[in-house]
């Protein structure tokens, strides 16, 4: 399983992601399932995958490959070059669609899923940051003031404290602590989400990421969070009113 | 959908469930999902039911006609007679094989999903409370102290404050208000899941219920843990330390 949040605010995105892997509960393995592109003061970009490996890790390769053709001098549109964030969208619809041409029937043929979603956010030069969250169709929609966060993966558990705790007029702080305790309760009721984190911000207005780092499983800064937020829902329950005499 | 919980603590147990069902979302409807049955001073017996409604029904029809037969003079053995927990649990399993006999392989045959769930809680003179969940394949475990909550239908929503509340030696109120919460968090999350509720509490060593009720919309002891949990996660919420420069 996996467990991906991204949540669009008007102070600008915060991306988190695990890392676990599992074909069966006997094969557990660990891998990024985030990942950035970046050129500072133009343009911050970042993806993230649930589903199935092979083809998200297609979907990448193929966005990647782009760009080096792009720098060996061949004429073709990538990440780097695209106008919009919307072009960009398009453009990894594109590589979704390449993917699910190549293996899915061969994929539902042995009986496997081939089913991948992604999000990807970002922001350039005189753009907002945007949000988009792709289907296995290759069809995608874009994060709105009425709803501004996307999950893949394991969503369930950690989506009642995004919709209570969050707007588009939550701050950064609010939004990144609103997705460590989303990943917090996911962690702890989904044994196949697991640490280590992948933790990516972006400032509105500003054209690089704030903030990009690995979370071990020792992070002190998740830690308090975790900590703190049981805490408050311990304490919390425990002023519930006593109904039974 | 639906949602049910049962909780076993070590002072009784706490079986809370939701009304709503829907055959698609353009067919929403109610239906009680909470059957109970009491003979004061000897037993107080509890079952509710999530997943295929003709199934389900089929079932508690099943169990009531045999106490009929039974008050007819027939030497038939029933929730009321049983000897056991236990034994009421194997009534409860061969009333799901019997209908599963008689209407699964035409509900397959239709693409119809014939699956169906099932808690049973009760206590009878002399026995302890115990719980026990049933499958669709008409086995069944029951709750233990390591593990003394079920759910069945929209789980996960309502599952992480089980979790993190919930143990053998939590007391009725804190499995009640435990029931509440979980009960709230889905409600809030899944529109399958509905109004009004079934509520029914039984005491260690009291062989009758302690409360059974049913909770409106407008009920006041819900709607204050409600608006109290609301409360305490938006201050534990805002408590949590500002990260983000």
């Amino acid at each position: 399983m996996t467990y991906c949040v991204g949540i669009k605010l008007n102070q600008g995105l915060v991306m988190l992601s695990d890392t676990r892997t599992n074909a069966g509960v006997d094969y557990i393995s660990k891998y990024k399932k985030m990942f950035t592109w970046e050129a500072s003061g133009d343009r911050a970009i970042v993806i993230m995958s649930a589903g199935n490996l092979s083809i998200t890790q297609g979907v990448i390769k193929h966005l990647n490959q782009a760009i080096q053709r792009a720098n060996g001098g061949e004429n073709i549109e990538t990440l780097f070059t695209a106008m919009s964030m919307y072009r960009i969208a398009e453009l990894v619809s594109d590589a979704i669609k390449m993917q699910q041409d190549r293996y899915r029937s061969v994929l539902l043929s042995q009986g496997i899923d081939a089913d991948a979603s992604l999000l990807l956010g970002g922001q350039r030069n005189g753009g907002k940051p945007r949000l988009f969250m792709f289907y296995s169709a290759t069809n995608f929609i874009e994060a709105t003031e009425d709803t501004n966060f996307f999950q893949i993966g394991e969503h369930k558990y950690g989506k009642p404290v995004l919709d209570r705790m969050i707007t588009v007029n939550s701050d950064l702080s609010q939004g990144l602590n609103a997705a460590y305790v989303s990943m917090d309760s996911t962690l702890r009721s989904n044994l196949s989400v697991g640490m280590p984190l992948d933790l990516a911000i972006i400032k509105t207005g500003e054209y690089r990421f704030f903030q990009q780092r690995r979370i071990e499983q020792d992070d002190t800064e998740f830690a308090n969070i975790s900590k703190s937020w049981a805490d408050a829902l311990s304490n919390g329950f425990s002023g519930l009113p006593s109904l039974v005499p």
